[in-house]
């Protein structure tokens, strides 16, 4: 065990974490269970609960449609905060709407229309699922040729592999800043750099990268960006997701889905489609107004962290997790699927295992330990500094080693329908 | 005032009517307003708030990422209640997801794609905005003809017109079952049977007609259809909105946003897309879950009322305001915008008048009458029948006669930033 932090080093990080209060303003029902899936569904903030109450028997109940002269610029309101607080970027370049999967299909649709005569389509041959299948279907329907770049020993983004790929043939290179799988964090400075060098667009999602790490857009030359409120910044299930266009880019696209949200004088409901010249113009229509509440009270609570503090508490969370994992789960047939540096990760670590599925159910069933489960054969682990304690990640990992020391789990074939 | 109805009759149909224990089923915070424009935005029913929070503290504070267990097929579990009870159609014919728009350019790309070589969309010159707009951009994309169809004298759409615009090149119809603003009522078994005598699809917009009018699906042979949620609903605003696939249809039609709800085996997360066969394969991503819940107890009260006996009160609730219209608001300057008969109406009437912006305003602000207004000239009444009462409609008709006979309201234009 040489090596390994003890328990009471990490009680004494709790102590000193300049983060503690804020559990307090998360509901926790169970303060037994640890909970490191914050990278899949945030903890609910402890303030949601009433706001959406007022939202509904105020706003709808009380107001009934008259409500919605409040309510139809919050999609621009909340992008506005994120983009000050989370995402770097300036006002009217972000806007909250519809889901990660929608905006990704508008803007990578709009930036594919912008580059005739590019026939390449770059991404990511580990990204997350969603992100493959729109390209696959955008390149299909536009005849494109869809690469998919293989990634690097850590599970990361391989710079050399990306420069050998791009040249003036490529429309849009499609990236996580997080990867979903490995937790790796991409340079994204560098990329835009080198894709714009050869005119090509950077779409970046950012869904695991969202109030866990510092981001820039501005400064790092980003163009195009989208990404989830339910994870890191703790939105709710499924609440909608945002966008982003830098400002100088906004009236040279055109989105796909033309929408009456996008039209100008949307209430003039005039022949034909004229979008707006700003970040509006990438809406499509009504958003689910209860979903998009629930980001405002969770929003409060990132901006009063501060990204930067949750990233300082994020760097040492993940750190100890994969201090832990190396003493005492490496002798156990775990290896690292996450870059080792703390720095080149994102909030969360994940850890191979052949038993990894049985490992995650046992770990629920049996440990009151919640981390997730990704073919074939991945742990994930993702704590979550709002919320999760230094203790608790010592104690998962306690958990961890000991199923695993001694299994009693079966050796069913994962159960895919209860992945989540 | 010959033929029109008196007060006391108005009273007598209240007390007559079968649905009247239902209005006690939604909250109604100040009993004084009359509220007709439930086809914009319904009522809350007073079921719904208890059972948002459920769902926020149980499902989410409590139950965490585990809750997607149950929370993954709701859309598929609603979309089956919706189809049964209100739309006429077949287990897994329709799910909920995304929102009209979006669903509406899903089915349209996906009608169009299966099409080659047909080169025509036709949709209705005075369909809602975001239709049209959809319509456009899809037509734009593929170098398709767009032809807007000229309505009716009532406002309708114009079978002769249709006919004669309807060959062989035609790919796709685009239309609403009632109109958003005549509330004219389509034939849709009629039209469903012209368009396939050319081979073409139609793609209905059901969202004036579901919870208002009769619909059956199966029996008109509808192949394609969307519609939203939060009108006749109630489903709140924003609610996630419906789709509908004939069964025969959905695995020769293939969506472009090609997201990884609609993937077999979801949670493989495999390198290629390969839809499920059956209507989730029109799915995209994780729903605004907030959003679905509040649908399913606004569903419960339509389903306990019944379709069959809401049309019947809303064709009486309609005949009343149109009766009354004739009487006292012609000769103020009124006119009919809907067709005259009440069995070829939605639930909902429209009226011209010139000052129908000022109009308007003046009910809701001196009158505490919420109806709405459409450009350049027109006042909706949308009574709904699970919550509107005949006295409401009879004193919102006698208020609009006293605000038109003695005009206080200025003639400033319409401010569109004010409607919604």
């Amino acid at each position: 065990m040489e090596g390994a932090i003890s328990r009471a080093a990490a009680e004494e990080l709790d102590a000193a974490d300049p983060l503690a209060e804020f559990r307090g303003r998360f509901v926790v029902t169970d303060p037994e269970l640890i909970y490191l899936d914050g990278n899949s569904l945030g903890r609910l903030p402890a303030a949601t609960s009433e706001r959406l109450r007022e939202v509904v028997e105020e706003g709808w109940g009380g107001g009934l449609v008259r409500s919605w002269q409040d309510w139809i610029d919050w999609g621009s309101r909340l992008g506005d905060r994120l983009a000050e607080h989370v995402l770097g970027a300036r006002p009217g370049e972000v806007v909250i709407s519809d889901s990660t999967s929608v905006n990704l299909y508008k803007l990578a649709g709009a930036a594919l229309d912008a580059a005739p005569g590019r026939n390449t389509v770059l991404i990511d041959a580990e990204d997350f699922p969603t992100n493959r299948y729109v390209l696959q279907g955008l390149a299909d329907q536009r005849g494109l040729r869809l690469r998919r770049l293989a990634s690097d020993l850590d599970g990361g983004l391989d710079l050399d592999v990306l420069r050998s790929a791009l040249d003036r043939d490529v429309a849009l290179v499609v990236l996580s800043s997080v990867s979903y799988r490995s937790g790796a964090l991409s340079d994204m400075a560098t990329v835009n750099e080198l894709a714009r060098a050869v005119g090509a667009k950077v779409l970046w999602d950012l869904s695991h990268a969202a109030g866990a790490v510092p981001l820039d857009l501005t400064a790092t030359g980003a163009e195009l960006a989208v990404g989830c409120t339910y994870k890191y910044l703790n939105g709710g299930p499924g609440s909608p997701a945002f966008l982003y266009v830098r400002r100088e880019l906004q009236t040279v696209l055109r989105q796909p889905v033309w929408g009456w949200y996008g039209q100008r004088e949307q209430f003039r409901m005039g022949p034909d489609y004229d979008p707006v010249p700003g970040i509006e113009r990438f809406l499509v229509s009504t958003p689910p107004l209860l979903s998009l509440a629930a980001i405002e009270p969770a929003l409060d609570l990132v901006e009063q962290a501060g990204v930067a503090r949750i990233r300082a508490k994020g760097l040492l969370l993940s750190r100890l997790a994969d201090d832990l994992a190396q003493a005492w789960l490496t002798p156990l047939g775990f290896r690292a699927a996450s870059p080792r540096t703390p720095e080149r990760r994102g909030s969360h670590v994940a850890l191979y295992h052949p038993d990894a599925w049985q490992i995650c159910q046992a770990l629920a069933e049996d440990a009151k330990v919640v981390c997730d489960y990704r073919v074939p054969d991945r742990l994930r682990i993702g704590p979550s500094p709002l919320y999760t304690r230094f203790t608790e990640v010592w104690d998962a990992l306690d958990r961890v080693r000991r199923i695993a020391a001694e299994p009693t789990y079966d050796s069913r074939p994962a159960d895919l329908a209860r992945v989540t």
